[in-house]
């Protein structure tokens, strides 16, 4: 049974999967406003499926919970919270700003998020392997290409009309 | 003269910027916290390093704002204090923990920060090219592949012998 004393790699990996766990239901409560506060129909669409993407990777991380027959715990993550904080900044701001510039915004925003999961799940992936617990590599793998397909995604999005959009509107 | 209320992606870019600035000069607090934190002499060496390529990197931010005629202003990057606690509750973890498993615990945590710098730096230099701010590009884009190359050399040392002995000490 891992400890919070980080005496052993497995107390490691759980620390970073509960982690994960409070990052992703933090960002199912932002999605919604994010989508709410974006302009462009396709970026609307795009915060929309991430919540549905979203919700299957916290049922993945349920069960990878189940695997190593430990809780998800009550750890609060730290980074995720400044970061939907920041996001939070942005979508205050909607009023005064520009619709294409605050487009633009949430993008770099939901993008910072995507890059800390990237790196979350990289982590916990390698962490998993050195432990031979391969069900888990395989589960987590699938969360780590998903949130480097939406990163991708909304950088398309970002550079094929939002940013250009933002542009021509000075 | 850019204004607080993003009406234009000079706006944005701005922010971007004082963000970016913010969460450097926050790791450079953090980065002798780290070292003095690292048990493997290779895991110290290398935030150190990380420390002298940080002030370099602020040093350029310094251009960019001077570039824009823009001051790097007080904006606080709540994002980078989140990531950074995150490292804080790893290191007064000390005392308990083995040396190894808080090594790549400190190595996850410095790959969170340098994701966040990765997507921030990323979203800053795609907005400069849109302006047309080509001398800025290039001093981001110098940044944006010292952080990427920071990140390879991080997983490096934890897949070559941080992690491994880690496990091993079980």
């Amino acid at each position: 049974m891992p400890s919070n004393r980080l005496t052993s790699m497995e107390d490691l990996l759980t620390l970073e999967l509960r982690d994960l766990y409070s990052a992703e239901k933090q960002i199912t409560k932002a999605l919604p406003k994010m989508a709410k506060a974006a302009s462009s129909k396709k970026l609307q669409q795009a915060f929309q499926q991430h919540l549905a993407v979203t919700e299957k990777q916290i049922e993945r991380l349920d069960k990878v919970f189940k695997e190593m027959d430990v809780s998800p715990g009550r750890h609060k993550c730290e980074a995720m919270e400044g970061l939907l904080k920041e996001g939070s900044e942005i979508i205050q701001q909607k009023k005064q700003a520009d619709p294409a510039v605050l487009d633009a915004a949430l993008i770099g925003a939901a993008q910072r998020v995507e890059h800390y999961e990237i790196a979350g799940y990289g982590t916990a992936r390698t962490f998993a392997q050195l432990l031979g617990y391969d069900r888990i590599v395989g589960l987590l793998e699938k969360t780590l290409s998903e949130e480097k397909e939406t990163d991708v995604k909304l950088t398309e999005l970002a550079e094929s009309e939002i940013n250009v959009e933002a542009v021509e509107q000075e």
